[in-house]
């Protein structure tokens, strides 16, 4: 039996923006109290045996450390960035043109006055966010593309990592997998694994990962069974925080 | 702002089998482990004020005495109560009828024999697992019956505690609810705030919801929007082990 946990990177040092392919830093003492963690964690029958994580600093900060720190080998999977979001891409909300917004709210009118830096309006973004599977923001990564590669990047891993026993003899050895990775792309594994509608707004929008959350899988393969049984037991469990 | 902790009861003291609304008795060891972690917790910051629960034992056993110790109002809610499996409900896997089974791995015959205690087949629940939305066990609760049973009860739920501030203020006060229910009941609430297909196999078979492990839903009203908003920010967290 193998098991792999999905944990997100800490919040990341930068206005409330898109970040995917940005290439942005965690905050420090998140990231290290993230860390610390899993450091005491390995102490316990809860220890990995080695770390596959995206190509991004917000991620790879946490893994090369926890790598170094408890000498455990570390693989970057290219595929398990986050989603390109083109030109909005790291652009913070704030600097996002608004058309003048009126609330009607219990015969309130408000008045809504944003400064315009850039040509991007948020009116994209909200049509995007409603239909994410039909709405591709200029010079982004299309969800498909985005389901395609990471799904590919999570079959890669299981085929590397699980040997599928063809002999009636004791399953592949019991090994724990941390993978470091970011929202969009943990979201899309669950719902590869769940067999659910990916391209359902509700799914992106009504799910929080919430950042350092670990989301837990278990691979079996049932008795002479000569295919893997992947099974989700947690999403989302605060890791740092009491519950 | 509104907290709902969803947790599912711990292991029943019983064999194996599909326990729907049979009423069976939690095991009395893991029930008081849960009790004093609740407990617990109503010492910190995520302390609840109140507790709805399922009519059935494994369940009332925990929300009384958690009601009683830490002097919480309590309600049963009936509509709570696990899927109704019909014939098959309460009855040992051990005791269903099965064909002569001949598993073909690697050349080898393995014969499986059991004894004929019940008239019940094996292969029916095998039918209903595969199919849960289109094929109803004899006697049984169709899903979509159980369905809307259960989003009534959270919709009812949701209207008593919750006031939708219909005036420019303050966003009711925080609460924090805990519900004590079922694998099923916590399953078909996630699948209706999330919006997603309940009718899939996938949803049911591949989503472990761990005795004892909670799931979080947050509830918020948008400033100035006479509307809810529901999310999902944890998927059953393992409450009394370590993570």
């Amino acid at each position: 039996m193998l098991e792999i946990d999905l944990i997100r990177h800490v919040k990341v040092d930068g206005k409330p923006a898109l970040y995917g392919c940005t290439d942005v830093t965690p905050i420090a003492s998140e990231n290290a109290r993230l860390l610390e963690s899993l450091i005491s964690q390995q102490q316990t029958n809860k220890a990995y045996q080695s770390i596959v994580c995206s190509p991004l600093t917000r991620c790879q900060f946490l893994a090369k450390e926890f790598s170094r720190r408890c000498d455990l080998p570390l693989e970057i999977s290219p595929n398990l960035q986050e989603m390109n979001f083109g030109r909005f891409d790291g652009i913070a909300f704030d600097d996002l043109y608004f058309e003048d917004c009126f609330f009607e709210g219990n015969s309130v009118k408000n008045e809504q006055h944003h400064k315009v830096k850039t040509e991007l309006h948020w009116s994209q973004l909200e049509a995007f966010f409603q239909a994410p599977a039909e709405i591709v923001l200029p010079g982004a990564e299309a969800l498909s593309d985005f389901n395609h590669r990471v799904v590919k990047a999570w079959q890669d891993l299981i085929a590397e990592q699980v040997t599928i026993v063809t002999k009636k003899k004791e399953s592949a050895i019991a090994k724990r997998i941390l993978v470091v990775a970011h929202g969009g792309v943990i979201r899309m594994i669950l719902a590869h694994i769940l067999q659910l509608d990916w391209q359902k707004a509700s799914w992106h929008q009504k799910l929080q990962i919430g950042h350092g959350s670990m989301s837990r899988i278990i691979i079996s393969q049932p008795y002479q069974y000569e295919q893997l049984h992947q099974q989700v037991t947690s999403i989302a469990m605060p890791f740092l925080e009491e519950l």
